[in-house]
């Protein structure tokens, strides 16, 4: 397959009419081929006008014609072989095992909405039927399910290519609730978008859906992003990436006559905490878990270990020497784009202006390659500071030393919400932690005990999500089945003859549905 | 019981120091005693800081005791016998009966939250149990659990005395989630919130939960409002009033430093259409429900029908003569405040310039007394004058007469988002009603067939919602059961000791509940 660097609007190839994205191989530093130019509001426009005429048909497909669409995108996206994984490599400098395993994850992801769709608990079906007898008036017969909230853009994420991209998560959870999407595709890897979203559109095809159900748009600028999010036939955003962007973004969709949801995934520091006892029975191997969960894909996962809070003493000491011995072995790598290695290299030097260098990994001996940093301070100083807890996207992480278990709980409150929270204990240390634990139910979205927080499993349990600024709305998830419930809103129907309710609503429950029938539910 | 003045912040009885607000009986334009002085900022973090200190222990009661506490509010209440009932009757000109049934439906309402608080399905419970031998990565064990976004604060509505205020239903879905909530009286009955106000804080006493879960504050101006949506120790809002003043505490709470979610149910026309077939077998009828719907309760319902939707004809001709000639035999009625009737009259007369008058109630005989009014326009006139769908608050209805079924698309495609949609159908309307019901469920929360929309079931399938301007956030409803989810956030724990698990996650299922275990709704 040819890249062709034009957009897909609908099943229309568009060459766009400005400013030009080049994925760089950040490896080599290299431009690639082909040139995407960017589109402009016309283009924006004629996306979403598509989109809005799918959209009535698409949000009231079948369960089953849902469901098979997300596997056929599935079925392409595998279908596209070493070519795509060979492009998304070059295009962010990941390693080919981890582009293989998120391809895995992604179409996986695809197949887990299908069985979500079909088992249609996202309708939320509630009847309460008529009480014509009931004194002192009447209950009509109330029905509820939930509906699509109309066409969603979405925002590829620059560290996932794949599984956060133009067919993932939010995608995949978007158009699984009946909601048409229009992508903007990531600046850093345009070929492994075009690959992708041609994939969807032959899905599309092979689907026999209205093709405005998926689009995908490039833009260097701001033009594309902002056109998208302001246009009144969007009714959803979707965005993994920076604070600034995704506050520009929401500000942008608050700004609306409408107002529309944004979920925007933006920044976490993934406190990890060490309890003594932990520390004391087994603090070099917690070291190096820590280093690796630290260095893994150069750190640029948003779960990133970039915190790390204990209390002083010999047994935090050993730790932090440990790490401190571990992490010069650890080569640098290569970053995803130039930008996030020069941001990255900026955070550093900030944080070290603040706080004390304990060790660093190998020095680069190629372009974009992120040196992998550990700091140090004090827990009266993070107190003090604001900027030791701004995030620093990359292998850096900064451990902080509290006089007292006070402190601990001090700088817990301190902390802005996360994603993560990440507790390492042993039996003695359960007390301590239960008692933190109401704090870090309140700042965290996801806990875990004696893990990393790196990996985030696509499941119904998961929770990827957080207050402020984890995300935007600590209420959704972008990972796991319950992403679909940002796409959905409830609508009831009253007093309906069957002939006009929909199918999850009708009073023979065709769909078999278990309902919430008059307070009970269906076994 | 003698009315203090008083504020309620936690269990203290404290007076404000900001000009006071004064009930007036609208029946007499006659001020009443006593005078409430407004609160302050100091009053708003005092109250803040109680709720924030409460909110831990609060959120982490036992569902039977959280539900015993709901019980205990509803019993207070009515405890508080006829004085309740005088009271909110002299400060909102509302009839005893109506009153009455409206303390029956705010206790009901408090009962009902009691038993969705015991049946835990709010808690969305989904267990993924450890997989140590998958390949190529075990998976941890995942559990989630819903837990309160922390204090609320409410502002109580002027057209429901007890079931949109003090202790509505905002507050509690708001309590049932766990949350303290900190609410703002409307100044339109301040006694009838003092009363419901002591009712709540005796509860709590009763059942020995922690003072600052409830408070209770007064003002005049913007001061207490604002100070209370950006103090950051709230986490929600819930709010029933004017667009304006749902739009300014919205833009409020996106421009603090964490944006939280606010909950305003604001504007909506509820439009009502007549099809051909029911309006050629019981035009006559359904004028008569229609006008019966129009006036009831002086037009002061969110649901009121403001707007009636039909095809020019002779079928449509008579029921606006119909109506028309029903209109003038129905009574002026006295309306909740002053400046209620004031922007009911000015509202009367904006829609007088821009359509037809068809019909008029009878005139006021006493003070605040608003007159039903009938307006009759082209629907090529409504499609160009946004000011036609504005919401007149009170016994006001325009009837939109369309040249065609498409232009009766046209005119709903034109709508603004709405809380309710009626269809008025017989048999031969099926074809064209299915036709319409895409654009009726984009535009609003709840449809009916055959009935009117001024009733609002509180049961498990009620939608009290709907796309802005009708509320803030079409996700949510703010009456019925599901009320409750607006104030809850999804966390996982993953690979937790049983030992530091709530108890809702815990691997015994102690709480019974029918958990989301490995992708399988238990039975």
């Amino acid at each position: 397959m040819t890249l062709t660097g034009k957009m897909l609007i609908g099943q229309h190839a568009t060459t766009g009419n400005r400013e030009a994205i080049r994925a760089v191989n950040p490896a080599t530093d290299t431009p690639m081929e082909p040139a995407y130019p960017g589109g402009d509001r016309e283009h924006v426009a004629q996306a979403c006008a598509l989109a809005w005429a799918a959209f009535d048909g698409y949000r009231e497909t079948s369960l089953e014609a849902r469901a098979a669409f997300l596997e056929a995108i599935a079925a392409h996206i595998e279908a596209l072989g070493d070519e795509l994984i060979e492009r998304a490599v070059a295009e962010t400098g990941l390693p080919r095992a981890r582009i293989q395993g998120e391809r895995g994850r992604t179409c996986g992801q695809l197949r887990t909405f299908a069985r979500t769709v079909r088992a249609g608990e996202w309708l939320d079906v509630r009847v309460d039927p008529a009480q014509p007898q009931r004194q002192p008036l009447p209950r009509p017969d109330l029905r509820q399910r939930h509906i699509a909230l109309g066409p969603v853009a979405v925002f590829g994420a620059s560290n996932f290519p794949l599984a956060f991209s133009v067919a993932g998560g939010d995608t995949a959870s978007a158009l699984a609730a009946g909601c048409p999407v229009v992508v903007k595709a990531h600046g850093a890897h345009p070929g492994t978008s075009e690959l992708v979203g041609r994939a969807v559109a032959q899905a599309i095809q092979a689907c026999g859906l209205p093709e405005g159900v998926f689009s995908l748009l490039y833009g260097s600028g701001r033009e594309v992003g902002i056109a998208l999010v302001t246009d009144p036939r969007i009714k959803a955003v979707g965005f993994t990436g920076s604070r600034s962007g995704g506050v520009a973004l929401t500000q942008a969709a608050q700004a609306r006559p409408e107002p529309i949801p944004v979920y925007a995934e933006m920044s976490s520091i993934n406190p990890v905490y060490l309890f003594p006892a932990a520390l004391a029975a087994r603090g070099e191997g917690l070291a190096k878990g820590f280093v690796g969960s630290l260095t893994q894909g150069a750190g640029q996962f948003c779960t990133n270990p970039g915190l790390v809070i204990g209390v002083q003493g010999p047994a935090l000491d050993r730790f932090i020497s440990t790490a401190s011995e571990l992490l010069p072995t650890c080569a640098a790598q290569t970053m995803l784009t130039p930008g996030i290695f020069k941001a990255f290299d900026s955070g550093v030097t900030a944080l070290t202006e603040h706080a004390r260098v304990s060790a660093k990994g190998l020095a680069a001996e190629g372009p974009n390659q992120g040196q992998a940093h550990l700091f140090v301070t004090p827990a009266k100083d993070f107190l003090a500071n604001e900027q030791l807890q701004a995030e620093v996207f990359g292998a850096a992480s900064l451990i902080v030393v509290c006089a007292s278990n006070e402190e601990m709980h001090q700088v817990s409150e301190h902390l802005e919400g996360q994603l993560t929270a990440t507790l390492h204990l042993d039996d003695d240390d359960l007390p301590s932690a239960k008692a933190l634990l109401p704090v870090l139910e309140r700042k965290a979205g996801r806990l875990l005990v004696n893990g990393w927080p790196t990996g985030v499993e696509v499941c119904d349990a998961m929770v990827h999500g957080g207050p402020f600024p984890a995300t935007s709305d600590s209420r959704s998830t972008s990972v796991g089945t319950a992403a679909i419930q940002r796409f959905l809103r409830p609508v009831c129907y009253q007093d309906f003859p069957d002939a006009l309710l929909p199918d999850a609503l009708q009073h023979g429950n065709p769909l078999l549905l278990r309902r919430l029938l008059d307070g009970q539910r269906e076994a």
